[in-house]
């Protein structure tokens, strides 16, 4: 990708109910992330076992996709907030290596 | 991502049609997936020159993107699976690694 | 992943007002990419700072995201073109590294 002019960054995908998509937005806005990317229109089904003796999804749908991308020395308080909210709210997250043309757009910003 | 406390895992994001999404999921099911998520609002067009004289996708909509992580060494069944169902309908996969921090909500169940 | 029988490739994942999704399409077409996959449902916030002093995306609905896979060493003009578009349009994308069962289907055609 190096060869292409691009710089290594994280995106991090979370898959959660639409009520807890601000908690999502809130903890990003507080990690110093730039921007996000929120898809609608998702259902999930299962995808670890249970939670509380429930399904953490049923094949329910009025699910949202939050996709944000940061550097990855970036990650740490984002990924630890998110692993923090899963304690008691069902959802998951993907994290992923990509590559961006524009660094200086997801570089963290100064909290606000 | 190892610094960041996360498991190398694939994503498997798969495009059908939403009368074969029922297949997909019946094939993740027996191949021991214990989630995934879908999205809806997904169109495509060509994505693979032609599948019977035919444009597999044609500015179709009505498509659904179907994602599922599971650990790389379970994927061999679900990616045959899929290479076979492609066989006699359209559609296309990409497989990407991804990492998550709870491996355990990932993991093969035994089949149902 | 080549143990799954797996090729690399790039996907292009871009992030549009649905007003230059044509652009977008034209762009890929003109580089010789063979298909793409949309997704509506998708709206934005800032993602990197101001562009001409407004935000980028100001939660902005009516977005688009275009999902594009093709090899690598195909990936400069699609990717130049991009970041060209970028400087009077408003928008984000990300490249990762993916990898699909059927090379072929992603393979670059001759321009149309």
């Amino acid at each position: 990708m190096k060869t292409l002019g691009l710089t290594r960054m994280i995106k991090v995908e979370v898959v959660v109910r639409a009520n807890d998509v601000d908690v999502v937005r809130e903890l990003l806005r507080t990690a110093g992330v730039s921007g996000w990317t929120s898809l609608t229109g998702v259902s999930g089904f299962g995808h670890h076992g249970n939670h509380e003796g429930r399904l953490l999804f049923n094949e329910r749908s009025g699910l949202v996709m939050v996709i944000a991308v940061l550097p990855e020395q970036h990650g740490e308080p984002v990924i630890a907030g998110l692993r923090q909210m899963f304690g008691d709210r069902p959802g998951v997250m993907f994290i992923s290596e990509t590559w961006v043309s524009r660094p200086e757009y997801f570089t963290r910003q100064p909290p606000q």
